[in-house]
Protein backbone atom coordinates (compact mmCIF):
# COMPACT_ATOMS: atom_id res chain seq x y z
CA UNK A 1 0.00 0.00 0.00
CA UNK A 2 1.05 3.64 -0.71
CA UNK A 3 2.01 6.11 1.97
CA UNK A 4 -0.34 8.26 0.73
CA UNK A 5 -3.33 5.53 1.00
CA UNK A 6 -2.20 4.56 4.40
CA UNK A 7 -2.07 8.06 5.65
CA UNK A 8 -6.11 8.17 4.00
CA UNK A 9 -6.87 5.15 5.98
CA UNK A 10 -5.44 6.05 9.23
CA UNK A 11 -6.92 9.19 8.74
CA UNK A 12 -10.43 7.01 7.85
CA UNK A 13 -10.21 5.40 10.60
CA UNK A 14 -10.07 8.36 12.88
CA UNK A 15 -12.89 9.69 11.82
CA UNK A 16 -14.74 6.68 12.01
CA UNK A 17 -13.83 6.04 15.77
CA UNK A 18 -15.06 9.63 16.41
CA UNK A 19 -18.45 9.08 14.84
CA UNK A 20 -18.86 6.21 17.29
CA UNK A 21 -19.49 8.98 20.33
CA UNK A 22 -20.36 12.19 18.32
CA UNK A 23 -22.21 13.14 15.47
CA UNK A 24 -20.62 14.35 11.87
CA UNK A 25 -21.91 17.99 12.13
CA UNK A 26 -19.66 18.53 15.81
CA UNK A 27 -16.50 17.08 14.46
CA UNK A 28 -13.78 19.47 13.50
CA UNK A 29 -10.72 19.10 11.26
CA UNK A 30 -8.70 20.03 14.06
CA UNK A 31 -10.45 17.41 16.04
CA UNK A 32 -9.22 14.14 13.51
CA UNK A 33 -6.23 15.63 13.71
CA UNK A 34 -5.77 14.91 17.52
CA UNK A 35 -7.55 11.61 17.15
CA UNK A 36 -4.91 10.84 14.76
CA UNK A 37 -1.90 12.34 15.89
CA UNK A 38 -1.00 14.19 12.35
CA UNK A 39 -0.80 17.74 11.87
CA UNK A 40 -3.17 20.25 9.86
CA UNK A 41 -0.82 20.05 7.15
CA UNK A 42 -0.96 16.41 6.75
CA UNK A 43 -4.88 16.30 6.78
CA UNK A 44 -5.01 18.84 4.23
CA UNK A 45 -2.63 17.34 1.89
CA UNK A 46 -4.74 14.14 1.93
CA UNK A 47 -8.10 15.64 1.91
CA UNK A 48 -10.40 18.94 1.50
CA UNK A 49 -11.91 18.69 4.46
CA UNK A 50 -13.86 16.63 6.81
CA UNK A 51 -16.80 15.75 3.83
CA UNK A 52 -13.75 14.88 1.41
CA UNK A 53 -12.98 12.23 4.17
CA UNK A 54 -16.84 10.46 3.90
CA UNK A 55 -16.83 10.49 0.11
CA UNK A 56 -13.45 8.75 0.18
CA UNK A 57 -14.57 5.90 3.08
CA UNK A 58 -17.66 5.65 0.77
CA UNK A 59 -16.00 5.17 -2.59
CA UNK A 60 -13.04 2.55 -1.48
CA UNK A 61 -15.78 0.60 0.88
CA UNK A 62 -18.82 0.41 -0.93
CA UNK A 63 -17.54 0.25 -4.76
CA UNK A 64 -15.50 -2.54 -4.55
CA UNK A 65 -18.44 -4.72 -2.57
CA UNK A 66 -21.00 -3.74 -6.16
CA UNK A 67 -18.18 -3.52 -8.41
CA UNK A 68 -18.06 -7.53 -7.68
CA UNK A 69 -21.08 -8.40 -8.75
CA UNK A 70 -21.44 -5.94 -11.75
CA UNK A 71 -23.24 -8.77 -13.87
CA UNK A 72 -26.54 -9.13 -14.92
CA UNK A 73 -26.87 -12.26 -12.97
CA UNK A 74 -25.02 -11.60 -9.84
CA UNK A 75 -25.47 -7.82 -8.66
CA UNK A 76 -28.96 -8.99 -6.43
CA UNK A 77 -25.95 -10.57 -4.54
CA UNK A 78 -23.91 -7.12 -4.26
CA UNK A 79 -26.87 -5.65 -2.90
CA UNK A 80 -27.37 -8.19 -0.34
CA UNK A 81 -23.59 -7.91 0.55
CA UNK A 82 -23.49 -4.05 0.69
CA UNK A 83 -26.55 -3.99 3.20
CA UNK A 84 -24.66 -6.67 5.51
CA UNK A 85 -21.84 -4.65 5.59
CA UNK A 86 -23.71 -1.48 6.70
CA UNK A 87 -24.92 -3.59 9.02
CA UNK A 88 -21.44 -4.38 10.74
CA UNK A 89 -20.78 -0.61 10.55
CA UNK A 90 -23.56 0.55 12.00
CA UNK A 91 -22.41 3.38 14.07
CA UNK A 92 -20.24 4.86 11.25
CA UNK A 93 -23.78 4.35 8.57
CA UNK A 94 -26.59 5.76 10.69
CA UNK A 95 -24.34 8.59 12.05
CA UNK A 96 -23.77 10.02 8.69
CA UNK A 97 -26.74 9.04 6.93
CA UNK A 98 -28.75 11.27 9.54
CA UNK A 99 -26.20 14.29 9.04
CA UNK A 100 -28.45 16.54 6.84
CA UNK A 101 -27.02 17.09 3.21
CA UNK A 102 -24.39 14.25 3.03
CA UNK A 103 -24.88 13.09 -0.80
CA UNK A 104 -21.62 11.36 -1.33
CA UNK A 105 -23.33 7.84 -0.12
CA UNK A 106 -25.96 8.67 -2.79
CA UNK A 107 -23.80 9.96 -5.35
CA UNK A 108 -21.77 6.53 -5.21
CA UNK A 109 -24.63 3.93 -5.27
CA UNK A 110 -25.98 6.02 -7.91
CA UNK A 111 -23.33 6.38 -10.25
CA UNK A 112 -22.81 2.62 -9.88
CA UNK A 113 -26.39 2.02 -10.43
CA UNK A 114 -26.86 4.04 -13.35
CA UNK A 115 -23.96 2.09 -15.22
CA UNK A 116 -25.39 -1.09 -14.40
CA UNK A 117 -28.59 -0.33 -15.48
CA UNK A 118 -27.72 1.35 -19.00
CA UNK A 119 -25.14 -2.13 -19.05
CA UNK A 120 -28.16 -4.14 -18.55
CA UNK A 121 -30.64 -2.36 -21.21
CA UNK A 122 -28.01 -2.25 -23.78
CA UNK A 123 -27.13 -5.83 -23.19
CA UNK A 124 -30.67 -7.28 -22.75
CA UNK A 125 -32.12 -5.05 -25.95
CA UNK A 126 -29.12 -5.22 -28.33
CA UNK A 127 -31.87 -4.43 -31.20
CA UNK A 128 -32.95 -1.41 -29.61
CA UNK A 129 -31.80 1.56 -30.44
CA UNK A 130 -32.19 3.99 -27.37
CA UNK A 131 -30.45 7.90 -27.30
CA UNK A 132 -27.90 8.34 -25.57
CA UNK A 133 -30.35 11.00 -23.59
CA UNK A 134 -33.16 7.78 -23.15
CA UNK A 135 -30.73 5.37 -21.74
CA UNK A 136 -29.55 8.06 -19.09
CA UNK A 137 -33.46 8.68 -18.00
CA UNK A 138 -33.87 5.33 -17.68
CA UNK A 139 -31.03 4.11 -15.81
CA UNK A 140 -31.06 7.17 -13.48
CA UNK A 141 -34.97 6.66 -12.86
CA UNK A 142 -33.84 2.85 -11.55
CA UNK A 143 -30.83 4.03 -10.06
CA UNK A 144 -32.86 6.16 -8.22
CA UNK A 145 -35.28 3.53 -7.13
CA UNK A 146 -32.57 1.27 -5.83
CA UNK A 147 -30.52 3.91 -4.06
CA UNK A 148 -34.14 5.22 -2.33
CA UNK A 149 -34.61 1.70 -1.33
CA UNK A 150 -31.36 1.29 0.48
CA UNK A 151 -31.51 4.78 2.28
CA UNK A 152 -35.35 3.88 3.43
CA UNK A 153 -33.55 0.46 4.97
CA UNK A 154 -30.59 2.21 6.49
CA UNK A 155 -32.33 5.37 8.22
CA UNK A 156 -35.17 3.57 9.38
CA UNK A 157 -32.73 1.21 12.05
CA UNK A 158 -30.71 -1.14 9.60
CA UNK A 159 -31.69 -3.89 12.20
CA UNK A 160 -34.35 -5.59 10.16
CA UNK A 161 -32.78 -8.57 7.90
CA UNK A 162 -32.53 -6.91 4.66
CA UNK A 163 -33.34 -9.78 2.32
CA UNK A 164 -36.63 -9.23 2.01
CA UNK A 165 -36.04 -4.84 0.95
CA UNK A 166 -33.65 -6.25 -1.52
CA UNK A 167 -35.50 -9.38 -2.68
CA UNK A 168 -38.46 -6.86 -3.64
CA UNK A 169 -36.67 -4.05 -4.87
CA UNK A 170 -34.18 -5.72 -7.28
CA UNK A 171 -37.07 -7.19 -8.77
CA UNK A 172 -38.30 -4.26 -9.99
CA UNK A 173 -35.30 -2.77 -10.99
CA UNK A 174 -34.34 -5.95 -13.34
CA UNK A 175 -37.93 -7.35 -14.00
CA UNK A 176 -39.26 -4.11 -15.33
CA UNK A 177 -35.67 -2.71 -16.79
CA UNK A 178 -36.29 -5.59 -19.65
CA UNK A 179 -40.31 -4.68 -19.96
CA UNK A 180 -39.47 -1.40 -20.15
CA UNK A 181 -38.12 -1.35 -23.29
CA UNK A 182 -41.07 -2.83 -24.57
CA UNK A 183 -43.49 0.05 -22.75
CA UNK A 184 -41.48 2.23 -24.42
CA UNK A 185 -41.03 1.37 -27.77
CA UNK A 186 -44.87 0.59 -28.17
CA UNK A 187 -45.26 5.31 -26.78
CA UNK A 188 -42.64 6.19 -29.17
CA UNK A 189 -44.45 4.65 -31.79
CA UNK A 190 -48.17 6.36 -30.92
CA UNK B 1 -57.68 34.28 3.35
CA UNK B 2 -56.97 34.43 7.16
CA UNK B 3 -54.80 37.04 8.80
CA UNK B 4 -51.97 34.80 9.29
CA UNK B 5 -51.91 33.12 5.41
CA UNK B 6 -51.49 36.78 4.67
CA UNK B 7 -48.38 37.21 6.90
CA UNK B 8 -46.95 34.21 5.36
CA UNK B 9 -47.56 35.29 2.02
CA UNK B 10 -46.04 38.10 2.44
CA UNK B 11 -42.75 36.29 4.30
CA UNK B 12 -42.78 34.14 1.68
CA UNK B 13 -42.97 37.02 -1.28
CA UNK B 14 -40.01 38.50 0.55
CA UNK B 15 -37.43 35.40 0.61
CA UNK B 16 -38.22 35.07 -2.87
CA UNK B 17 -37.18 38.54 -3.68
CA UNK B 18 -34.35 38.12 -1.98
CA UNK B 19 -33.47 34.97 -3.51
CA UNK B 20 -33.55 36.74 -6.84
CA UNK B 21 -30.25 38.47 -5.97
CA UNK B 22 -28.78 36.00 -3.14
CA UNK B 23 -28.18 32.62 -2.60
CA UNK B 24 -30.82 30.50 0.03
CA UNK B 25 -26.93 29.84 2.12
CA UNK B 26 -26.70 33.85 2.80
CA UNK B 27 -29.79 35.04 3.13
CA UNK B 28 -30.69 35.22 7.76
CA UNK B 29 -34.17 35.79 9.40
CA UNK B 30 -32.97 39.45 9.64
CA UNK B 31 -32.59 40.19 6.41
CA UNK B 32 -36.12 38.48 5.50
CA UNK B 33 -37.42 40.66 8.01
CA UNK B 34 -36.37 43.74 6.82
CA UNK B 35 -37.63 42.79 2.94
CA UNK B 36 -40.72 42.14 4.68
CA UNK B 37 -40.99 45.12 7.23
CA UNK B 38 -41.58 42.99 10.25
CA UNK B 39 -40.77 41.96 13.32
CA UNK B 40 -37.89 39.07 14.22
CA UNK B 41 -41.32 38.08 16.87
CA UNK B 42 -43.86 38.10 13.74
CA UNK B 43 -41.51 35.77 11.92
CA UNK B 44 -40.99 33.32 14.39
CA UNK B 45 -44.35 33.48 15.42
CA UNK B 46 -45.37 32.27 11.83
CA UNK B 47 -42.23 30.04 11.08
CA UNK B 48 -39.04 28.39 13.03
CA UNK B 49 -36.80 29.20 10.39
CA UNK B 50 -35.98 29.83 7.00
CA UNK B 51 -36.14 26.21 5.96
CA UNK B 52 -39.68 26.56 7.34
CA UNK B 53 -40.29 29.29 4.79
CA UNK B 54 -39.10 27.37 1.79
CA UNK B 55 -41.22 24.02 2.97
CA UNK B 56 -44.31 26.37 3.46
CA UNK B 57 -43.98 27.55 0.02
CA UNK B 58 -43.22 24.09 -1.86
CA UNK B 59 -46.31 22.61 0.55
CA UNK B 60 -48.56 25.58 -0.43
CA UNK B 61 -47.48 25.86 -4.50
CA UNK B 62 -46.93 22.32 -5.46
CA UNK B 63 -49.12 20.39 -3.84
CA UNK B 64 -52.20 21.96 -5.57
CA UNK B 65 -50.55 21.77 -8.76
CA UNK B 66 -49.84 18.03 -8.48
CA UNK B 67 -53.49 17.52 -6.00
CA UNK B 68 -55.83 18.62 -9.51
CA UNK B 69 -54.31 15.76 -10.88
CA UNK B 70 -54.54 12.89 -8.38
CA UNK B 71 -56.05 10.12 -10.74
CA UNK B 72 -54.58 7.39 -12.97
CA UNK B 73 -55.78 8.93 -16.29
CA UNK B 74 -54.78 12.58 -15.19
CA UNK B 75 -51.31 12.81 -13.12
CA UNK B 76 -48.70 13.27 -16.21
CA UNK B 77 -50.56 16.70 -16.71
CA UNK B 78 -50.12 17.18 -13.46
CA UNK B 79 -46.38 16.90 -13.75
CA UNK B 80 -45.99 18.84 -17.09
CA UNK B 81 -48.18 21.23 -15.01
CA UNK B 82 -45.77 21.21 -12.33
CA UNK B 83 -42.29 21.39 -14.49
CA UNK B 84 -43.86 24.72 -16.31
CA UNK B 85 -44.85 26.21 -13.08
CA UNK B 86 -41.24 26.11 -11.87
CA UNK B 87 -39.69 26.90 -15.34
CA UNK B 88 -42.25 30.18 -14.63
CA UNK B 89 -40.29 30.81 -11.39
CA UNK B 90 -36.93 29.74 -12.38
CA UNK B 91 -34.71 31.87 -10.46
CA UNK B 92 -36.25 30.50 -7.62
CA UNK B 93 -36.04 26.94 -8.10
CA UNK B 94 -32.61 26.91 -9.32
CA UNK B 95 -31.63 28.98 -6.06
CA UNK B 96 -33.12 26.54 -3.75
CA UNK B 97 -32.94 23.48 -5.48
CA UNK B 98 -28.82 23.99 -5.66
CA UNK B 99 -28.46 24.37 -1.83
CA UNK B 100 -26.68 21.76 -0.65
CA UNK B 101 -29.29 19.83 2.41
CA UNK B 102 -32.59 21.56 0.76
CA UNK B 103 -34.91 18.48 1.20
CA UNK B 104 -38.32 20.17 1.63
CA UNK B 105 -39.09 19.78 -2.23
CA UNK B 106 -38.16 15.97 -2.45
CA UNK B 107 -40.43 15.15 0.39
CA UNK B 108 -43.16 17.26 -0.65
CA UNK B 109 -42.45 15.49 -4.40
CA UNK B 110 -42.45 11.95 -2.68
CA UNK B 111 -44.77 12.20 -0.62
CA UNK B 112 -47.75 12.78 -3.85
CA UNK B 113 -45.72 10.28 -6.15
CA UNK B 114 -45.92 7.33 -3.22
CA UNK B 115 -49.55 7.54 -2.42
CA UNK B 116 -50.35 8.22 -5.93
CA UNK B 117 -48.36 5.03 -6.35
CA UNK B 118 -50.31 2.91 -3.75
CA UNK B 119 -53.21 4.11 -5.08
CA UNK B 120 -52.57 3.11 -8.70
CA UNK B 121 -51.26 -0.43 -7.38
CA UNK B 122 -54.42 -0.79 -5.40
CA UNK B 123 -56.95 0.11 -8.10
CA UNK B 124 -55.93 -1.57 -10.96
CA UNK B 125 -54.98 -4.81 -8.97
CA UNK B 126 -57.92 -5.14 -6.24
CA UNK B 127 -57.60 -8.99 -6.56
CA UNK B 128 -53.97 -8.95 -5.28
CA UNK B 129 -53.07 -8.62 -2.03
CA UNK B 130 -49.95 -6.75 -1.28
CA UNK B 131 -48.85 -5.94 2.51
CA UNK B 132 -48.29 -2.79 3.35
CA UNK B 133 -44.41 -3.04 3.84
CA UNK B 134 -44.88 -4.10 0.04
CA UNK B 135 -46.79 -1.55 -1.38
CA UNK B 136 -44.93 0.84 0.84
CA UNK B 137 -41.66 -0.07 -0.79
CA UNK B 138 -42.79 -0.57 -4.54
CA UNK B 139 -44.62 2.90 -4.12
CA UNK B 140 -41.32 4.68 -2.91
CA UNK B 141 -39.44 2.86 -5.82
CA UNK B 142 -41.48 4.35 -8.16
CA UNK B 143 -41.70 7.71 -6.30
CA UNK B 144 -38.05 7.77 -5.98
CA UNK B 145 -37.73 7.43 -9.66
CA UNK B 146 -40.00 9.84 -10.43
CA UNK B 147 -38.93 12.58 -8.04
CA UNK B 148 -35.13 11.68 -9.26
CA UNK B 149 -36.39 12.68 -12.94
CA UNK B 150 -38.00 15.97 -12.13
CA UNK B 151 -35.03 17.09 -9.91
CA UNK B 152 -32.13 16.17 -12.83
CA UNK B 153 -34.34 18.43 -15.10
CA UNK B 154 -34.77 20.85 -12.26
CA UNK B 155 -30.90 21.22 -11.72
CA UNK B 156 -29.75 20.81 -15.31
CA UNK B 157 -31.01 24.36 -16.14
CA UNK B 158 -34.63 23.86 -17.12
CA UNK B 159 -34.08 25.66 -20.03
CA UNK B 160 -35.36 22.63 -21.60
CA UNK B 161 -38.80 21.75 -22.85
CA UNK B 162 -39.84 19.18 -19.77
CA UNK B 163 -42.38 17.15 -22.09
CA UNK B 164 -39.95 14.23 -23.35
CA UNK B 165 -38.66 14.12 -20.09
CA UNK B 166 -42.06 14.11 -18.54
CA UNK B 167 -43.35 11.27 -21.35
CA UNK B 168 -40.40 8.97 -20.41
CA UNK B 169 -40.59 9.09 -16.95
CA UNK B 170 -44.23 8.68 -16.67
CA UNK B 171 -43.91 5.73 -18.76
CA UNK B 172 -41.48 4.39 -16.68
CA UNK B 173 -43.41 4.80 -13.85
CA UNK B 174 -47.11 3.92 -14.84
CA UNK B 175 -46.47 1.16 -17.51
CA UNK B 176 -44.47 -0.91 -15.13
CA UNK B 177 -46.64 -0.03 -12.13
CA UNK B 178 -48.95 -2.52 -13.90
CA UNK B 179 -46.82 -5.24 -15.41
CA UNK B 180 -45.00 -5.08 -11.99
CA UNK B 181 -47.87 -6.72 -9.76
CA UNK B 182 -47.44 -9.58 -11.97
CA UNK B 183 -43.52 -9.96 -11.98
CA UNK B 184 -43.82 -9.42 -8.54
CA UNK B 185 -46.15 -12.09 -7.92
CA UNK B 186 -44.38 -14.61 -9.79
CA UNK B 187 -41.35 -13.73 -8.11
CA UNK B 188 -43.18 -14.45 -4.42
CA UNK B 189 -44.39 -18.08 -5.95
CA UNK B 190 -40.75 -19.63 -6.15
Amino acid sequence: MPKSTRTKCLIAKGVKKLLETVSFGEISVGEICKQCQISRNTFYYHFKDKFDVIHWIFYTEIKPILEESFSINHWEEGLLALCHYMQENRKFYVNILRFHGQNSFIECLMEFYENLAKKMLVESNPSRKFSQQELKWISRFYAYGMTGGVLDWAKSDMEKDPTPMVKMVSNLFSGELFAKAMVLEKAKEK
